[in-house]
């Protein structure tokens, strides 16, 4: 009943299978092995499109390179206050963009809306050179709340972001479960919707390490930029295949979205239970995240039935599934709340 | 036959059978798990003494974490002009110490001799605020010319930087098959001689990709600020138990030393071969890599063979050997000459 | 009958007559002149302290490089959300702490309160990696919205940061115009009241461009890392007597008071006008700057009688007043709108 | 008789009346001011062509500044190794630049050579990730030797680099000596010989502290990232004014060369006076620098006279001479050796 984090479980046997079957022979070093080109070539499958993407070992990385891209040193990025680039990466994206700044905005289950972005649009003056002007547009697809963005929200907010002159990025550290909830699309929810570079993870979906960097369109261009920036942040490991046979194994057979789906799944199912119970749900449960005040008595319950979960800041209680999450940790959760 | 780099190799089948035995239940994230805590402990054992210790995925990381430790931004590096750091890191060192310098030494077969750190450490006036004063000396073991510092050059070298008022930092990316060569022990070549910060690397010697950052007495101290610097550079992967798990099985039952040994033995081998060849050796082979001045006609015979390996900017060739070089492979090698 | 800022003001007379007077002779280079000892020692009068001090062209850079003393690249600054530091100066502090990052505080009137101040040290977790803890207090006196922090508040939350094991700094841009206005000494403004690191602005009080980096008490020790960040940055300019000799005409005679008193009697005589006129002060007026919501057609008439000012984002209108600003000017401004 | 360095000299009288003149009335902040405007327009005339330029108070300002447009993080500049860039500013370009690296180049009295530079940049790999290739030639002129390079060798050099794809810098800290040397007009030294950015100083040369950086044809677009980057630098002083004005005295009836060809006569003569005594010249003196090795005593004799200079890291002696050195000096000297 380890409701802690999806990144306490181990990885999905898939991807421990396809590193043992990729560790033979020698290899070209640094992403010029054969699963590193087969892992492109599978993203463009999934993606619908030509793209040009890099691999790396932690979501942080993956976001601050992609970051670091589109934002200058004296620029700025839009982003929810609540974003994992500003509250939970001690810094990363300032450190990458070498002082770029977080600009914050509200909005309700940290999700960004047209209003709050049209107004952080509207301050922008790139010619008054004493503020910093915004150059990309951020959004968590999980949001730190566990929400999803519908494909037509994101659609309009990249819409208003490009029109303004910003790029945009998607953090997609729980894009997989995203994309379950939603029904919507990997192209749909990109690329046709204006993402221009996605954080596409998978560690927390059931890889032992992988997120991938995905430069859609014009953006793929920057590959070369990426590439000097990898190696030069340390996140070129020179037996770069190890990664990659992890993304192939999440790839096939759609593995990534039906991990995605059952962790939703029991996220549902013990939501649904927290609800009949009397206790409250904090935010909508759009995917494998479970913000929930508790009844009185709740809490100790639970934990005395050993289920692990944090208290979070608002007083609420957050509960993660995965794709190692059982049916029965849920009964148990549940009947210890009976 | 290939001798392009060592990082070329798969992994041992031992790193793989260790990270599957760690594919099971859950297990806390970012370092809190029993692996880490027990590759931490087997340091201990290994070094003979107490010290702290993060594990990373790549040598440049644990380079640039380990000199931005050490080195403020405006504070300097002294290293050989041929250094790792300087040469083969698109300017990690200079990113993750936010511009600090890296002041240049020569010294034959790329080590740094006592004459030279004497005159740079000379040049150092601390209150002179134009001037770049340095504040760590790094030496590489290997050296970018496959020689080895003996034990008692590492301890000259580091007492003479400590007088000055600098920390010591040691890239052992190879330093495996430096121990191999000068057979002194681990704590002998490192702490016992005055290095405060070591970079222990495992891939090239074995691993899919593990790299230890050791800091030693006092040095530990700085651990709290490397786990922060760690964080925000994206090196703090969720799921570390499989960095740590790979570090345990290189550390069991010696498998770093044997494998390095092996390595070594079939350098030593092929340079044999090659003087015996009539070609001569640019520099003496002390690990496992070797660099010669190969007779007219010979690249031309061993690449018809199916020998890979580097042509060097010296007009050296470089050949690398691993734990995974067949002694098989030498004979062909060889045979190509005859 | 400008009060667009008080920036567009020129030169006291008595500055440039100090520039002139320093005009002659040979003299060392980089601060060691003699100018800048007097300096220091006037202000270790006016201060009633030992203290170390540097000496800088622009507010911007005083504080930047104050701040950089205090906050490691992977920590952060709490302040007011409309801090001058925040919004006005293009990211120079991220630029020169190398990615620290601002933590914003609400606040009526653009200042910081006991609650909001203790809210934000009550999330400071130092071991939590994950998140960027505060290293530094900044308070703007006066500030952004032209209010000053009386002394007991200054002194209260200094304490509290303190005690939080955080730094503290002041941005005094106008700080003339704050001691003018509360009647508190120099001294007790500051290190009495728990500043750390003030940065003390004659720029806009009246020197051609002067602004001094205070270190008081045992923050004086980070004069050296001061002096080096100050050449790193291009702010050690050669011929510093210049500067220094307008921070001494200013400091002689209590002449930088005595302009702020001026200054401060201008705003209060203009914004007195303003509410007899029916207009609404939107902020109290505590030095020598006036944020007024202006009656409908006051703007035109305003500018229409030659009167320059901003408009600003909330929709107030921004009067400041200078040391060179005339009474005729305010007479004039009132009466276009009797 | 002091010969320390150009930097002890007092600003030319001229230099001081046009501050004292442009000391009245109100003016726009942050260089919107008449004064900015036609310093702008008068370095248009001197190089006799449309350029766009900022001007800072120092000249380490001036040359991060430009370096950071032309050099991004992951790059690196090939300079002199004895370059004031690497040797003397603490790091500054490393700042600006984020990290970007210096590459250093031999070449004899300090100036960068074609085969030299040619070696340099066959080393140049774009597609080489792990190297960090070269964006920038930096010419300093005068060379920290007090050598000027001649239009024909700028010429060359900076055609080899732009073929190459490298952007080109002067560090002209003294273009004026260089120019009063050779006798080039200002065009003919820059643009027309493949200058795209100029550092122009004229603190050395007699004003108080004024720096232009100027952007030559397309590089002139890069004027809105070059304001950024000095608001965010902290170089952007509200006053600017008092900065510009400088320039304007010293522009005016060409005082900057004037006094440039009084400097280097001086130089001139007491280079010949020392050659008369039997010292000998380290370097060929071609502006108002001379290193000399001093014969056995001579050094006692000239400081026994009062004479100010600095002994060099080489042995030899430095005397630098300033628009302010009076003929008087020089014979004194002399003298002081009969």
């Amino acid at each position: 009943m380890n409701f802690a984090s999806d990144t306490t479980a181990p990885a999905h046997p898939n991807v421990i299978s396809a590193v043992l079957s990729a560790n033979h022979d020698t290899a070209p070093s640094y992403g010029a092995d054969p699963w590193t080109n087969k892992a492109k070539n599978a993203l463009c499958d999934l993606f619908e499109t030509d793209l040009a993407v890099t691999f790396v070992n932690s979501g942080t990385a993956a976001n601050a390179l992609a970051l670091s891209l589109l934002c200058p040193p004296d620029g700025a990025i839009l982003c929810h206050e609540n974003a994992h680039i500003n509250r939970d990466e001690r810094g990363a994206p300032e450190f990458f963009t070498h002082g770029g700044k977080l600009l914050l905005l509200s909005g309700d289950h940290d999700r960004i809306f047209e209003d709050g972005l049209k107004a952080a649009l509207k301050t922008i003056d790139r010619n008054f050179v004493h503020e910093t002007p915004a150059d990309v547009l951020s959004l968590s697809q999980l949001s730190e709340a566990g929400t999803a963005y519908d494909r037509a929200l994101v659609s309009t907010l990249c819409a208003m972001a490009h029109e303004a002159g910003l790029h945009t990025h998607m953090d997609g550290a729980r894009f997989a479960n995203a994309l379950a909830n939603t029904g919507a699309s990997p192209a749909d929810m990109t690329w046709r919707a204006g993402v221009d570079v996605l954080s596409f993870g998978f560690t927390k979906n059931g890889a032992m390490g992988a997120e991938a960097v995905v430069l859609f369109g014009q953006h793929a261009k920057l590959f070369s930029s990426l590439e000097a920036r990898r190696k030069r942040s340390g996140h070129m490991p020179p037996k770069q295949r190890y990664i990659s046979a992890q993304v192939l194994a999440m790839l096939d057979n759609d593995l990534w979205l039906n991990l995605a789906r059952h962790a939703n799944a029991m996220a549902s199912q013990l939501a649904e239970g927290f609800e009949r119970s009397g206790a409250v749900l904090k935010h909508p449960v759009q995917g494998n995240e479970i913000f929930v005040c508790l009844k009185e008595g709740q809490e100790t319950q639970l934990r005395a039935a050993g289920a692990q979960f944090y208290g979070w800041l608002d007083g609420s209680a957050r509960f993660v599934t995965s794709w190692h999450t059982d049916p029965s940790d849920i009964q148990r959760a549940l009947a210890a709340l009976a």
